[in-house]
């Protein structure tokens, strides 16, 4: 997918800004805004934690907070097959709705298309942002040699919620999906005045394919320490089960933060004080080099590369 | 499907702000913006005229224009069936860039998702759009007694395209779509200065649909002289061998336009010196009541009124 869309839509649009961040920026009558959009599949549309629309809103918003952006509008178009309930219907926007709340943005336009059945599946959902660029200069491409990597908590727990339910495998409700909007770690983050260079939620490609653009794109070397780097148990069992790798696995409630060393601490300590960062660790650190290269630190003080996730993602899984 | 967006989405939103209009508008940092959505589902995916990827462009280009925004980025999301031909998606590709060139304004950030053959058809995309606002004021609630309807061209081309072409009836190229994007034409008006009140570009639902919003918005009659609206013959006739409306079917490269009446001849010789807008006629007014309805003066004098488009409307067009 990655080659595709680099090689169909990136290719084909020169002179757009694909910076490479999941937000664009826009200058507007003199303020930096944030732009993002994303489209959410997940089968299947209720699973335990949460549901299509708090992915849809969440992950929007958190796309917005990894500009430093404040989100200040959500669109939300929904292509919906024929036969829907619409008692379903209205749970996802019932949940859209508090899920907006929490996160402090309105939902304030809207579209729906309704397909034949076996057109589509289910609902499909494409939600739009724009935020106000609160702090100039978080990117991808900012992190710097000696920067701290926080992590705001466990991985691989989304992906996995997805898969068990969908499969239903094992005990479907011992892993729950962390998705969240991550505003108030962020806002904190801003308001604390911490270095911070990038943040990127680690969402398809797990926090493997966040680091590695991040590496990439800063052009640095980032070494994750394996055992800073939570898991929970049944997260583990599950992935072990299914033969998958928790660091590849979707996170819809997680950031990763590159932060100037000498404000590390401070910013752990902000992280932790705020609504799903209670978990949230120092994990790793950037090095000069090789550009682009993300090792791990095992357990037993070995390393190991780690690479971007190759072949087939799991579908349907945001 | 009107009833299930003001059901489920609309009541579902209190205190986000949905005017009715097609986009909804921001303020940040001193300017106003206008934010819109919408999502493509139409099939087949090229047709006479046209295709998904420049209906995507142009349909959210002509709805920041409604609100008289300049449209400065777009975002593209894209949901892909597996197996869709790689030159299908190269085609469209292309054609979104030639159309948003066309409209002078950024893809600037996309997203794609691909899900298994059989859960989606071909492709679907959403299309976000920003803009900023050049004129305040002007929406689909703004319309006033003695007000001139301009309308920029024929109806009903792109709604009977996609039907002859998805039927495979008659001869499918003989009507071609209107699909275009309506910089030229808006950007005209804003800078002649002219007083214009409520623009709409008459989509899903035809003329019929606009006309009715509006005059519902306003609280004001509007009154349409069935002469002057233009329809091209081999949509006429494709229209009474299907059994539908012109006046009820969608169009994507035209527009209504309100203008204070001591303005109209002004704004009509704007309009037909811009591109897309050679043929454009006024072809109503605005009266004061009874408010809400619409009706048409028939060429042999007596009056109709036109409703909104009732039960179910021609699916997948757009």
């Amino acid at each position: 997918m990655k080659e595709l869309i680099e090689e169909v839509f990136v290719a084909g649009y020169a002179g757009a800004d694909f910076s490479g961040d999941d937000s664009a920026l826009l200058r507007a009558d003199g303020g930096e805004l944030a732009f993002t959009t994303d489209s959410f599949v997940v089968d299947p549309i209720f699973f335990p934690g949460g549901d299509i629309g708090r992915l849809a809103i969440a992950g929007t918003v958190n796309d917005l907070l990894t500009s430093a952006a404040r989100p200040i509008a959500i669109s939300a178009s929904f292509i919906i097959e024929e036969g829907l309930e619409i008692d379903a219907l209205r749970a996802i926007a019932a949940s859209m709705r508090r899920t907006a709340e929490e996160a402090q943005v309105g939902i304030v336009t809207g579209d729906t298309k309704v397909v034949p059945r076996g057109s589509a599946d289910k609902v499909f959902i494409t939600t739009s942002g724009v935020g106000v660029v609160r702090r100039a200069g978080v990117s991808g491409g900012s992190a710097r040699c000696g920067d701290k990597v926080i992590l705001t908590g466990s991985v691989g727990d989304h992906g996995t919620a997805v898969m068990l339910a969908r499969e239903k495998l094992l005990d479907t409700e011992a892993v729950v999906s962390d998705v969240a909007p991550l505003v108030d770690i962020v806002t904190g983050l801003i308001e604390s005045g911490c270095e911070v260079h990038a943040m990127r939620d680690p969402t398809r490609g797990g926090i493997a394919s966040s680091l590695n653009e991040i590496a990439s794109q800063s052009q640095v070397a980032v070494e994750i320490d394996e055992v800073r780097v939570r898991v929970n148990p049944a997260v583990n069992a599950a992935c072990e089960a299914l033969g998958i790798e928790p660091f590849f696995v979707a996170n819809e409630g997680k950031m990763l933060i590159f932060v100037a060393a000498g404000d590390a601490e401070k910013a752990l300590g902000v992280v932790r004080s705020r609504r799903y960062g209670e978990e949230a660790e120092i994990v790793g650190q950037v090095r000069p080099g090789p550009a682009g290269r993300v090792t791990v630190k095992t357990a037993i003080g070995t390393s190991r590369m780690l690479a971007m996730p190759s072949g087939e993602l799991l579908p349907r899984i945001c």
